[in-house]
């Protein structure tokens, strides 16, 4: 499971300090020639090319703008090596979260600062000119090729400061928000778990519960309430949240709180007929079994329709629909994303309004704009249909313009179309053949023959059901990461590949594409189960479940740390953990 | 410096998680047996003697209520070993904090958590029947014999459940605020560092002020005034605040946001001619001089009058006492303690509405209450003064009533005196003089001779500067720890010393105190003033200076944590600090 892809260069980080007189010069300077607060206005703007101190080299730098510090962002950042970008991050938090351990932090496992590592030390020892500005974006506009920022200290002060950036490029960044589907009650009462400070609110939150349970005042019933925590979702997130609580309670929470034993409650709710029913069934299977013995309550099938401050009313998928409520202490709701609202208004601009996130080209450009890319889990890549393109393929490949498509001509082409429409090779895959010239062969219903000749309408039938295998990326770190990596590896070669195309002859036009589109390559995905145990399922349909595995889980996730500082502290967290159990001080 | 106690019994801490039964078992069974929900009032107050299952058993038990869990109440608590008491403990925060470490918290060289320790596990170890209930004390009635409390959880929500609680016994020890002095805007724009939230804040504060002055749209001069760190308060806490923040500054900010070195200033207000004056002069002298060299703004002599959001006016104690302001970006303020609330609406009820904290005597006890007890910073020892007992102590000595007093006479009381009156030892030891006896004969004018008789008078004006060298103990947590051990040595052997008295013979009563009066032993104090160097004072004037000392202040405070999990903590993140710095990521 590789989620990060600089890992390797994360070992130098160790005792290497460089001086940085030139990452944040540009700002620092700024300010002096600026003079006063220059706030956000469309005649006058922030233009950083006015600031920077050596005019006749630093104005052919083209203006680099990246939103976000999340996995897409950062590893898009630590890949970046062209020296020809004046690059500025903008984002409300000034350090990367290690976010597939953000569970662990709900409880205690591991703390939160050992999963945060400041951007200015990640991207700190680039050549590449790199500011950051901690403000959040509040909107993009394409046609004046300007993002208007907000600082975001000072809450509740006027001084709020806001701001205009101009930008060459603009790689969006910038993640995703919880999606509460409009369910009433949701986004006043539960917990969400995709920040680090959601995290610290749910650990304080459950000691909170066996604090309050413990108190004089309480009937037996509101002390069942209060210990009722409830998990909405039955992703890895919602599991491994749900196993983490469980072990928390037993492993820690009972030794100092006695007689609660018997009070707590967890459960898990699913709309669903399985929990993590993307991975294998044998570990589906073995989850739901453990979660069994451990007496965490597990309902599928049961979707959450109102939250109450004290009651969750759920529907049953199955058997009439019947509707029916729960008392509950603490609700964590970890079911699906939705785009931030500026990812929207952004989207409603540039005519995507009805899409869920930002529709990208397989180069992640955003579909309808220039220099704009979005990667990460803000963006999905729309890729082409092999139908929309047949007549134009068909076109390409037929070189002497017979209007028949011969063996010999399909195989000159085959590389390039299978790069431009990957659907076409798991069709393939999925009715075992072995290239694209046993699919012609096989749509004249003879696959024996040497040579075969389609015509379009032959060729069309052949290729009507490859578009059935096109599917949507995950929104996982290590999507947003190989994506990362990927872009900055189109803009550290942008000028190379611009003379000399690397990517697939262009169907619809004339040479070839500039870089090879995106093509994204699955090493796995664990859902630790508790108990020291875990599954992982790895490519080739390799299964993995146990106590072993849970070890594996370790050294992958250690090893995949962004820092040696981080590595040491979550290393550390663990070796504490074993030690002496999680902290339950309410801070 | 023997700040805590029961560092020896700490080490059986690790390993030892023995079942706790019985600890919670009052306040579960109660609820059991309460029904609903059982508000404050005064008709039916929470009564834990209802609820305990074995009435014959338990009924006999005194209920012993604690509120607090700092230095005192922990101490306090630890150290209780008489199971005839049934303890319920009080406090809004459910741990201990190690508050000695709060400078370093406040720029993260120490995590929060490592300075922490849940309450709950650190007394469940006793015979002793310890409940914990988090919740704040409103009142404290000393008629009825009831503390009402207010639950800490649920802030805004109508929940936050009162309830009264009765005891036989009131241990108080709930610290103090800090004290604005009532300048105005102070408890508006200011940061404390009384709890480890406040350091969190101050930690998250320093990082908005260098993410903020790094932002494009602000002017120098902005820049300037928001790098402006105050610090308000030359005592050791804002010595070694300042210190730990130019240290955070140099050692780690600066090599993220370079430039700003030359606009970051740390200013440290004092109000009297020198920081640290409670030290001996060598160690003010080198710390004015190593601040002096690390460029930290030093400005005595001078009080704060007025605070807004963007400035601090102050006015110079000498030269005409002239008003001057500066910008600032963070303030913090260090400068004395003050009475919470509660405990000066206490007073009020105690004819003690005058004093500054709960006037105790010398066993602890609250001057005009029955059995209520008060140590640690919310109180103060008031020493019964030799001249107010002078007519007392002569006739109690003089057994022979003949008028006058022999040394003979004077001997056999003499060590109860001294035991009662410990002013009289300061004294001898002032004046360099052996014992009570060489002052008789000085006051005759002759010291040679052996036998001396003084009349009433003649005693009198031999003893009449004795309390001169009355001092009231400083608000430490060395003393407040002193003072826990101290009452629970007290409760410990209650009944014991019913029977046999062991304390001085009552000058104005029959018979003898059951309890030795409580005596402080000042093992010294630490100043730390960064930059890995120290500065420690230590009983006999011994004063130690430097690199080494920082050495011994780190083995000293490792030693001194409260379990086995904080003391790996701490030295774990000192470890930390040295290998990979301070993190500034703002959460």
């Amino acid at each position: 499971m590789r989620i990060y892809s600089f890992y390797e260069k994360a070992s130098r980080a160790f005792n290497d300090h460089p001086s940085l007189s030139k990452v944040l010069a540009v700002v620092v300077v700024s300010g002096g020639t600026g003079g006063g607060l220059l706030a956000y206005s469309d005649s006058k703007s922030y233009n950083v090319e006015q600031a920077v101190s050596s005019p006749n080299a630093e104005n052919k730098k083209k203006k680099l703008v990246v939103l976000g510090t999340g996995w897409a962002g950062t590893s898009f950042l630590k890949n970046l090596k062209n020296p020809s970008y004046e690059v500025h991050v903008i984002s409300p938090r000034n350090y990367f979260a290690f976010t597939p351990l953000l569970p662990s932090v709900t409880v205690g496992t591991v703390e939160p600062r050992s999963i945060c590592e400041p951007i200015r030390k990640m991207v700190k020892k680039k050549d590449v000119d790199i500011s950051f500005w901690e403000a959040e974006c509040l909107s993009i506009d394409p046609v004046t090729k300007k993002v208007k920022c907000r600082s975001t200290q000072d809450a509740d002060s006027k001084e709020k400061a806001e701001f205009a950036v101009d930008y060459d490029y603009l790689v969006i960044a910038m993640g995703a928000r919880s999606n509460t589907f409009n369910t009433p009650g949701v986004e006043e009462h539960a917990h969400f778990l995709k920040e680090v400070e959601d995290a610290q609110k749910i650990r304080q939150s459950i000691i909170d519960c066996f604090e309050k349970a413990a108190l004089p005042t309480l009937s037996e019933e509101e002390r069942k309430r209060i210990l009722h925590f409830v998990v909405v979702g039955g992703g890895p997130t919602g599991v491994e949240f749900a196993a983490e609580l469980h072990d928390f309670v037993n492993d820690d929470l009972v030794r100092l709180y006695p007689k609660v034993k018997e009070l707590v409650k967890i459960t898990l709710l699913e709309a669903t007929d399985h929990i993590l029913n993307m991975f294998d069934k044998r570990i589906t299977d073995f989850a739901e079994e453990k979660f069994h013995r451990d007496g965490i309550n597990l309902q599928t099938g049961s979707m959450v329709v109102k939250v109450t401050d004290k009651e969750i009313s759920t529907k049953a998928l199955k058997n009439g629909g019947q509707i029916s409520s729960m008392p509950y202490g603490m609700l964590v709701w970890s079911t699906g994303i939705g785009a931030r609202p500026v990812i929207m208004d952004f989207m409603k601009q540039i005519n995507q309004g009805k899409r869920r996130a930002l529709g990208t080209d397989e180069w992640l450009r955003v579909e309808g704009t220039g220099e704009i890319y979005a990667l990460g889990d803000c963006a999905t890549i729309v890729q082409r249909k092999v139908m929309e393109d047949i007549g134009e393929i068909f076109k390409k490949a037929d070189k002497d313009n017979s209007g028949t498509l011969t063996v010999k001509e399909m195989q000159e082409l085959v590389d390039d179309v299978l790069e431009r429409y990957p659907q076409i090779e798991l069709y393939l895959k999925s009715r075992k053949l072995k290239s694209i010239v046993d699919l012609m062969k096989d749509a004249k219903g003879d696959a024996s023959k040497e040579s075969v000749e389609l015509n379009i309408e032959e060729f069309k039938s052949a290729l009507s059901e490859v578009d059935t295998q096109m599917k949507n990326l995950p929104a996982t770190a290590q999507v947003a990461a190989q994506q990362g990596t990927y872009l900055a590896d189109c803009f550290n070669r942008m000028e190379e590949c611009e003379k000399n195309p690397q990517g697939p002859i262009r169907i619809r036009g004339e040479g070839r594409h500039r870089f090879k589109p995106f093509r994204y390559r699955h090493f796995g995905q664990f859902a630790p189960l508790g108990g020291e145990q875990a599954a992982a399922q790895l490519p080739g349909d390799w299964v993995s479940i146990g106590h072993s595995t849970q070890w594996l889980w370790y050294s992958v996730y250690a090893s995949k740390q962004v820092s040696w500082r981080t590595r040491a502290l979550v290393v550390g967290d663990w070796t504490r953990r074993f030690m002496f159990g999680r902290d339950s001080s309410r801070i």
